[in-house]
């Protein structure tokens, strides 16, 4: 990361963080170099990255100021306790009927599950596929299927290792995304009947697995910046037999809170008390807007309870379908699972991948496809303050694609839904986030996709139908 | 398929029912030509060809004669009837130990799943891969995952029509090989403890998926080259609550038989007074030796009952993980389970099968490789005459890579496998085929592999290890 990057970041974090409210002057380029020691060129260089990011704004002869934002203004959402016992899933069938009219390609897609596919490097990634293909052997199409591309496995290791993460080979299972590694990890520490604790809201899939594999779901309240609530958790287990947990400790689906170190320390400790397996999904673990990778709670993991499950699906490579997990003390018996159910992902897909890992270039990718993320991000929010109902709460999230909005209660998230996917909009609505029927007013927007005039006119349709509500 | 093809398939049907003798002279060019009302030149290219698939041999001066096959000499394998109650499988560890010792590519893989990947045409993939690549719109790498890449799932209803199936489009779902199509079709008609049908010999896979999905085994008898027993078959539906069947129609793995198209209408008759669902596992479909595909069940399927499940890897790309399933009635609870659990087969593998299948050749390619397979078999049958003792009992297959051979009752093939795989030489042990331990003296053999002086060897091997049984 360069120097004007890092620079950029930390003005970032202040202005995230209110330090620099809307509207504030910032420090002046020949202020900020003093200050901080570092060459007016960098200061500038970082001040036209923010402003390329759309923080700030520079005012002819009066320097730059912090851009009159909406999200300042309104709240966020309420933490919602529900008291609900521990309870068989059903809630796939209304899943499916919101992902079915998500297919849509034409509706602006607020609803939609990934970025746009423009912001990633679909065509140096058909490079490395044809490298990838050239290189691997006839044979490794056979042998790769097992253990998976051996390059692919040390590349990953290797960023775990720079993340801090000492993580041995064996412990780690290609998958056919994380969505298989969770599947199969979660498949492996319960049986049907047995209790596992899950986020409210948490990501639909993790429902409809519950659901497939006939598990209760316990509740854990997530504040929407600080994460699950650990007290909460605590005392859920000294009660109930929970036999697993599935959390997201980084920009959690849909609510995009991150869980700080400590707060990772102290749920690592329950683990280990109460030696429960915790399946940690990390998929959005790359699209943090800090300039710190967050520490995943593998990192504590000495006891192997941790299955931690990545992706390249929402970072890099949308549709190749290759994701991992690195299982701890499960990581044999996820592997065998997988080689009974699906043997392998695609080894073409491994083989592009590790190619395009090994040449360098992803941590540059990364960076943009972050900017363009935080951008987006700044451009919804402040559509949302002009288009939403005053008392409208929303999330800010320091990182992904989603912003979590608790309307007011007088909606109907799944009626707006259905209206609005009639006018060529979609969104998520808050029920299918919930094992129990909740968030009924709540919905998640998307804002992976580059924002446009098409955009806007989506928020105003939005606005008149939040009206008649 | 040219004229000549045609003619030396008849010739090598007639050879291998043993119209045609070994040693026997077969009608000379011109008795052909005159007999057939066939052009001289033509009878001499199906000739040339017959000898290039070691099934005929030129001798100076006198014309052209089957060659001195073994294969004639050696029994086929006895049936095996097993009365065993229904019962839970367990036999994943011990297939779990044996595959682990295959992963060794130094060994001679006879015990080998897949055939040599040198038999496909990898580089020809790659080049439409990257094609598949160019043309595929960003956008396509998102919408793919769900419905499957538009153009691959037309070529494979195409095929079904030419092969005589009228398939709806909406009963197609591309899976991540027919592996995961044959488990999501189980998963969606079976309840944990439910009875399901399977062959013995079966497919050590689908008794590894019945024990994971807690499904109680019922074997029928499998003769060596009619296919199931469906007398038996029959029995056991009137007796006892089966909820699945999962058969191989065509070249059933282990044992290569085929069920005729009378005996198909007869099983499917069994199916609709049953209304049960049948998983029609035809992964070696494309593998046949005679000229005409064979029909599948599915093609008598008009209630939905049957999901047919297909692949690409045994017969064009492996290590891609790309296969479907017909689900029939189940097509869309299967396709839900899908998105449940792995969401979809790898893109850029789908898009680069479509595009090879736009470009014809497939059908070229599946005739080399249906030659050079039954080249193989013959090479491996004659080895097998030599070095085997003779009371050994042996399939000749019509199609597909693998021999079963039930060697002598004094022989243990768990014992023989670790012998030989000490000698570098592997094998499929006839336990791991069995929900019930049966098999103990017979192994399965590949000839997938190009014939070598180290196949030789590795049958010389073989035979030392057999004489000290």
């Amino acid at each position: 990361m360069k120097r004007y990057e890092q620079f950029a970041d930390k003005i970032a974090t202040l202005i995230r963080q209110g330090v620099l409210a809307p509207g504030e002057r910032i420090p002046s380029v020949r202020q900020a170099s003093q200050r901080h020691g570092i060459s007016p060129s960098t200061v500038f260089q970082a001040y036209y990255l923010l402003e390329n990011r759309g923080l700030i704004k520079a005012r002819a002869r009066s320097g730059y100021f912090v851009r009159e934002h909406a999200w300042r203004l309104m709240e966020e959402p309420r933490v919602c306790v529900q008291r609900a016992d521990p309870a068989l899933v059903e809630v796939s069938e209304l899943v499916f009927s919101v992902l079915d009219s998500l297919q849509d390609t034409s509706t602006v897609p607020f609803g939609s599950a990934f970025p746009s596919p423009e912001l990633f490097p679909l065509s140096r990634l058909a490079s490395s596929m044809a490298r990838g293909l050239r290189e691997l052997s006839p044979d490794a199409m056979i042998t790769d299927m097992t253990a998976g591309h051996p390059d692919l496995r040390r590349q990953i290791a290797l960023r775990y290792m720079l993340g801090g993460v000492q993580l041995p080979l064996e412990e780690l299972v290609i998958t056919n995304g994380a969505m298989e590694a969770l599947n199969l990890g979660l498949q492996c520490v319960t049986q049907p009947g047995d209790l596992v604790a899950i986020e409210a809201p948490a990501f639909y899939a993790s429902l409809q697995v519950l659901e497939r594999l006939e598990l209760k779901a316990v509740e854990i309240p997530v504040h929407p910046r600080e994460g699950i609530d650990l007290d909460i958790l605590e005392a859920r287990l000294a009660t109930l037999p929970i036999k697993a947990c599935w959390f997201m400790s980084h920009l959690q689906n849909p609510q995009g809170a991150s869980l700080s170190d400590e707060r990772k320390r102290h749920l690592y400790a329950l683990l280990k008390r109460h030696r429960l397996p915790m399946l940690e999904d990390d998929a959005y673990a790359e699209l943090y807007f800090g300039s710190t990778p967050p520490m995943p709670v593998k990192a504590l993991d000495d006891e192997g309870l941790v299955m931690h499950c990545g992706s390249f699906s929402k970072c890099l490579a949308p549709g190749y379908r290759v994701g991992w997990v690195a299982g701890g003390r499960f990581a044999s018996a996820i592997s065998r699972l997988k080689l009974m159910t699906t043997l392998s992902p695609s080894v073409p897909a491994q083989a592009a991948i590790a190619d395009y890992l090994q040449r360098g270039g992803y941590d540059r990718h990364l960076r943009t496809l972050r900017h363009a993320l935080e951008t987006q991000q700044t451009a919804m929010l402040a559509a949302a303050d002009r288009h939403f109902p005053s008392d409208t709460r929303i999330t800010r999230p320091d990182g992904g694609y989603f912003l979590w909005v608790e309307f007011p209660e007088r909606v109907d998230s799944l009626r707006l839904f259905r209206m609005a996917l009639d006018q060529g909009v979609s969104l998520a609505p808050g029920p299918i986030f919930s094992a129990t029927q909740g968030f009924q007013h709540c919905a998640r927007l998307s804002y992976g996709h580059p924002w446009t005039e098409r955009s806007e006119r989506a928020m105003e349709a939005l606005e008149r139908l939040l009206a008649s509500f």
